[in-house]
């Protein structure tokens, strides 16, 4: 339960709380079940690739809706179904905790209140899909993520495999995150996961022969959240490393990746890209009117 | 100019030629300007499982359109735009000059001229889109493909680059086609097959450090079509060689590489599945009634 005193059930409880900035904190658990999504601020020049971008990498980057028109802040559409279409009752300048500025792809404000200075007619807002939508799912069916368990960030990874590259977005890379599983669920988890298409969908890899297939060299040091840890409260991969490295005993917790919506951010920032981008921090997401249901097909 | 002495200047002249078996061959460069496509046809049960993987793979496995109905030979229907719908004149049964006939994943006929016996109503019939599409598109920029200058196939490689699994479609790879194109050339290479997206569009990898990349040997030893050669007609990869590996001239030929169509049917046969399967034969494909031009975007 909540122990804020302001509402915080539902997707517009959460965007009006953070407008007026009685909510400033991160955004997972807030209004269960409806759709959270990250946000991403680019000048117009770029929008149609990163739109193809997206369209041919749409696992690590589920591109769900963007401004219905150049320079919309209060109106987005839906890219694959109109429930994720709002009008009025939404400000993408206002509506998250905490945003992130970047100026000619350099930070200059961290975990501001709102964008209103350098939001332009000349941006386009867009919405790509989370995970968290899948974590309740995957909660449900009786297999809570561990981080969730253990109130921590989820672990997330850089990695060597390539992204299909989009105009100005060359070189990029996906970004995955991680939840062990013992062996024996992992079908399962597959299975739960693989509705969530516009939400990452099922994992992309799985295994500790993953680790090499996806350049990951330190399971237990991610590049962005908290380190992974066992049930008991030890590091995953320091409880491999402890119990020899040739098991494949179906109770064994094993790592098990997804795409990650961090992806698109770190392909923007590659990019280089002139002027301003905006983008919500870390945890700091936009809460919607859709349910996770809505999106899953 | 065709010196068949049968029409087949339209999508449903080879569709017809091919019914009636007045034309058995290739279908490279028969009625120019329309679309063609690669046919995968599965058992009911794997369906969905593989209108995942074309969704979570779409620069290699574009699903463009499908069987209207469960065992549908003689309607389809477009996966993102209604034009590429046919419903009549068309059997995907009979209309491909040459088929490929799969049971429990070991091929049992070869470049058969129908698959009316083989056919059930529990099959479903998939096309995916093919680079021959943006191959035009190529030509009429003054960027003619080498292989089709010099009447060869296009070659064709397998790649480390893994797929994103979906449900029994696990542990595929990319399969990749090559067009060599001097270095100065391959931004507005990139830019003319960009707008292709239902047909692989802009490359996924290029210079001769993709090949590192993608996992390629040799790139004079391609696992299908023809081996690539330089505009004099020398091996492209031996003539690297020759010349020593430090160049970074922009009049250099330099590989580019594009998701291919062979990728669904590779991750298809490496999926074990039981049951029939069938496909065209590599380089003989459904014409259909739409053009090229109707699938850009």
């Amino acid at each position: 339960m909540s122990r804020q005193n302001y509402a915080v059930a539902t997707g517009v409880d959460v965007r009006l709380a953070a407008r007026n900035e009685v909510h400033t904190g991160p955004t997972s658990g807030l209004a269960p079940g409806f759709l959270q999504a990250n946000l991403l601020v680019l000048p117009v020049e770029y929008a149609d690739d990163f739109r193809k971008l997206c369209a041919r990498n749409p696992v690590p980057c589920p591109l769900i809706a963007e401004s219905s028109c150049l320079g919309s802040f209060d109106s987005v559409s839906g890219s694959t179904t109109p429930r994720l279409t709002m009008k009025g009752c939404v400000d993408l300048r206002t509506d998250i905790p905490a945003y992130m500025v970047y100026r000619d792809s350099k930070l200059v404000r961290s975990h501001c209140r709102d964008i209103k200075d350098e939001w332009t007619a000349g941006h386009v807002g867009f919405l790509i899909g989370c995970s968290y939508s899948f974590e309740t799912a995957l909660a449900a069916a009786g297999l809570p993520p561990r981080h969730v368990a253990l109130r921590r960030n989820v672990p997330m990874y850089r990695t060597t495999l390539a992204l299909c590259p989009a105009g100005v977005f060359t070189g990029g890379t996906y970004v995955v995150s991680m939840r062990p599983y013992r062996r024996r669920d992992v079908e399962q988890v597959r299975a739960v996961t693989r509705r969530f298409g516009a939400t990452h969908g099922e994992p992309i890899a799985w295994g500790w022969e993953a680790l090499q297939a996806l350049g990951i060299r330190d399971v237990d040091a991610p590049e962005w959240g908290d380190a992974p840890l066992t049930m008991d409260g030890r590091p995953l991969g320091g409880m491999r490393r402890e119990q020899g490295e040739q098991g494949e005993e179906e109770e064994e917790e094993v790592p098990v990746f997804w795409g990650c919506g961090v992806t698109p951010q770190e392909a923007v920032m590659r990019a280089g890209l002139r002027g301003v981008v905006m983008a919500h921090a870390p945890g700091h997401m936009l809460l919607l009117d859709a349910r996770d249901e809505d999106v899953v097909g």
